[in-house]
């Protein structure tokens, strides 16, 4: 079975099965949603109009049995900050979406009327059903219903209240192979969803496995990539401690945003650390270590249970835990994980809505650390849709706005996440010029400021900045297009063998014969293809900038203001 | 006595008295806030940040006898559109300023703690001083307090409540000479006056008049100018009726916006017309004339009073009364003058804010028509800072991202007030390139599109209607220059009289030679500087685009769509 494009029109609520263009037969994952939206959708367009799209599409290794290939693109223009957007997520859809033929799933136009609908993906395309039982629910009810009405080992796609109601934070989620939810957070497109008024959409369980051209090449590389993940030392640290590892070694290093972005530590940070939550993960019964999809071998998710051993959270992640810790000042890990949990049902992108509580905070309207009044307003106004509820759900810029604050840090009107760009330099030319507004995913540059890996780049110091950030997003773009886990590039990095055990992957997927450049050059094409969107969007350079304040506050302990040039940022595009 | 600058730093609390430098020295009203600001603000600063300005600044013929001089232009970067911004009013001022000597008034910098400020000018310079009993209140009992404790003379330059709470929509309100307001309305320069921490301005009265280089020639320019006013037609018919005699002609025209900009005409428009205002005044004992400022010949203001007879709001305009009216579909006039009178209060645009209930009841906050429920907001929400109340005092954009609306009648995130750009193709050209985002007041296509002044140019063509508003917006930028109320453009557009009488009141006052060509040269300098500002902030042509849904949805009766390219748009800029 060769792979097709399904599209579904929800003007006519038609679907089709479509042959692949030519140039879009050899992008998966974020490559592909990027040259579809490119393609396809307006720059200008209003992003919940019937103009824009949501493209949804595996990555190029998704559903083979290569180590951590489970992510699955989600791409349109983003409600939020306007630009084109990508936002990933693991779960199990990739996979069967993969299995199904499914290159990616095109959702257009708009429904005139009030009913709401899901979407049924099979093999033999899409098909479109009136919803009635879920709207208004949450993802937890979506997941449970649904799996009471269809065979379990269904993939799920939904947005919550959020994404129904458009808030800019609403993000999509995917279902895990426990029945949990991974999200694609970043970007507001589970208010495209919603404003396509598609509730969720399931995938058919498959068991069939996609076509392998040289399976016997695909296997020796499988073993030789997977020995290079699992035995990264930070890998292993991952898998110990989750994403969380980073809250002490952040602070440590004076770059924990605290208190909306005036501090660099925080005095509560042991309380809600990695190492803390793990301690606490074993008291309670929980799992230190769990996969976000099948085939994952680095396991940086846990199950977190609250006091009385039941199941709270999973995929609790260090830049959720920050931006409603630290730059909330709440030191209550179970408050945060409570907030975690909400967030993950209401649809809400846990680093906006945390980022946005802060800046609600600076506006005055909570006291810095209460945690508890964080719950009442998810609970009490974001899930009810009140004004309150849709400010906050309308991201940290539009708090600011709300509210009259100045000390707003956003990027294209995106939360800067967990790492303050005046004291790790490197990640701040990531926010700045990310296609994608503020992202810290998308050129990790912690990497090689803080944890070594990759090299060693003075946090504190200009040098080699711009340089770093470079590398790294054209990397990220490439790996963003196979189906993998981020969390490859670790070793990738610093293992000789991993990278060309990935290409070789590639490569006896489709019986063609990559090379390193050609990654790199895929790359190079995916960012400047976004790059040209948002330039035909109407962004220019002046939007590859960080807030103003970060140039005049400067941030204890290190007393360090953001000093890059606009000349040296933008320098970033000399490729 | 010269002209000096006075400017206050309210990060330091200092004030000083400056010379006049020397290419300011022929700029006033809009070229001189413009000019300052371009000089002083960095164009991408936050506007709530400490590197905005305020600036304040009487025309070059404020202060002196000459007709319908009085409006005075407040400038800065907006924190509604993040444009530069200018936006003017009358009141007694702009006349006592000038009588001040002061040229302009700087308003820099931002205070660290929570205190609220005055300031008071004379001519000796600027006083701060703290301020409390104000605080929290709104402008009706600023003035009368203030009132009481200074001179009654006194000019007042106030913000409500709203300026406080630095909501986008907030105005900046201008005591007149029986004590009612006169509000600069546009693009929330409130917010700037409050960020600053600035609740009042009041301004010393001064016998002394402005200094006139040639009395003589000065007097008999002033009687041309005084008589081609008052003898143009639609001078008169704005002395009956106010403005407000549009409802009829525009919904006539098929461009009155009604249902958040779903139809052309209004049901509702006799009820809310001019002509239904005017007998209301006369049964309850109002006043169908009054002027806004000492001086003005035309009087297109009133007093409308409630069922009792008692004073219920002035400067009750056309483009409010649509707003609150057609585009909410309102047909109660006295529920949309209590909504005035409570946005002058509060400190409100009334145009943005009423534009934004349009989209808030799209996005389901109200039935459309619900005049009481419009006001219970006003009251319960926005005069107490409730989430709610800031998402509509954020303006029409912010409540379109908050309740996921795609219909949002905004150029560069600013209302788009009462002329439908589908059906009056002229005023569609002026909001789109408009320095200032959507305001009909910067290039008033209507005059000649409808009202057949200047010449006639068919409203539903797109022939000749890019000329048509780069003529108006060079003219109107050099008129708002002069202290000039907009209102004699019908005249100078009519009566060849007119122009030179201006001019010649200009020479006569500085002993100068302007020519015709100089004013048009003035014009195309103020436009340039502005749109040169724009582009540093990061606006580019793509800015320049009406909403995308006018594009795509024909309006009723005439059926048409905004049909403009973007090459036509552009070539406004052809000059």
């Amino acid at each position: 079975m060769s792979d097709k494009i399904f599209r579904v029109n929800m003007t006519t609520l038609t679907t089709c099965v479509e042959e692949v263009p030519a140039n879009w037969a050899g992008h998966g994952g974020r490559g592909l949603t990027s040259t579809i939206v490119t393609a396809e959708v307006p720059p200008t367009c209003h992003p919940l109009g019937p103009n824009n799209k949501l493209i949804i599409a595996p990555g190029l290794l998704s559903g083979t049995p290569a180590a951590n290939s489970g992510r699955l693109s989600f791409g349109g223009k983003s409600p939020l900050t306007g630009t084109i957007k990508e936002s990933n997520a693991g779960g199990t859809a990739a996979q069967l979406m993969a299995r199904c033929g499914c290159k990616a799933l095109i959702l257009e136009g708009r429904p005139a009327g009030n009913t709401w609908y899901s979407l049924a993906v099979s093999p033999k395309g899409v098909t479109i059903n009136v919803e009635t039982e879920l709207i208004g629910k949450g993802n937890f009810e979506v997941v449970s219903t649904v799996t009471g009405r269809i065979a379990k080992k269904h993939a799920l796609i939904s947005i919550g209240q959020t994404g129904e109601m458009r808030m800019a934070a609403a993000n999509i989620s995917v279902k895990d192979s426990e029945g949990h939810l991974r999200s694609a957070g970043r970007g507001g497109l589970g208010a495209v969803m919603g404003s396509k008024r598609v509730k969720f959409i399931t995938i058919d369980p498959q068991d069939g496995k996609v076509a392998i051209a040289d399976p016997e090449k695909f296997k020796a590389a499988n073993k030789i990539f997977t020995k290079a993940l699992t035995s990264h030392p930070i890998s292993q640290g991952l898998g110990q401690y989750g994403t969380n590892v980073l809250v002490n070694i952040i602070n440590e290093a004076g770059g924990l945003p605290t208190k909306n972005f005036t501090a660099g530590q925080f005095a509560g940070h042991d309380k809600i650390s990695g190492e803390t939550m793990y301690d606490r993960i074993m008291e309670r019964g929980g799992k230190p270590k769990h996969g976000c999809h099948p085939g994952c071998v680095i396991q940086c998710s846990q199950i977190y249970n609250d006091l009385k051993g039941q199941y709270k959270t999973s995929g609790f992640e260090y830049e959720s835990i920050w931006a409603m810790g630290a730059d909330c000042c709440v030191d209550n890990l179970d408050h945060i994980a409570e907030a975690d949990s909400l967030m993950d049902d209401l649809g809400l992108d846990s680093i906006e809505t945390s980022v946005a509580m802060g800046v609600a905070m600076e506006g005055g309207l909570l006291e810095f650390g209460d945690g508890e009044g964080i719950l009442r307003i998810l609970k009490e106004e974001v899930a009810k849709g009140t004004g309150l509820g849709r400010i906050i759900g309308g991201g940290a810029g539009l708090v600011g706005k709300t509210f009259g604050v100045a000390r707003v840090p956003v990027v294209k009107n995106q939360a800067i996440p967990a790492y303050d760009p005046r004291a790790i330099k490197g990640i701040g030319i990531t926010y700045a010029t990310s296609t994608m507004g503020a992202d810290h995913t998308m050129g990790y540059a912690i990497a090689t400021n803080i944890l070594k890996v990759g090299g060693s780049v003075d946090p504190l110091a200009k040098e080699g900045q711009v340089e770093l950030s470079r590398n790294l997003q054209i990397a990220t773009a490439a790996i963003d297009s196979t189906g993998m886990c981020l969390f490859i590039a670790f070793a990738a990095l610093d293992d000789a063998t991993c990278l060309p055990a990935l290409i070789d992957l590639i490569n006896a997927r489709f019986g063609i014969n990559l090379t390193g450049d050609d990654v790199v050059n895929l790359g190079k094409y995916i960012l400047k293809t976004e790059r040209a969107f948002n330039e035909a969007a109407g962004f220019t350079r002046t939007d590859d900038r960080l807030p103003e304040f970060f140039e005049y506050e400067p941030l204890a302990p290190h007393n360090m203001v953001w000093d890059f040039t606009g000349e040296e940022i933008d320098s970033f595009w000399d490729f």
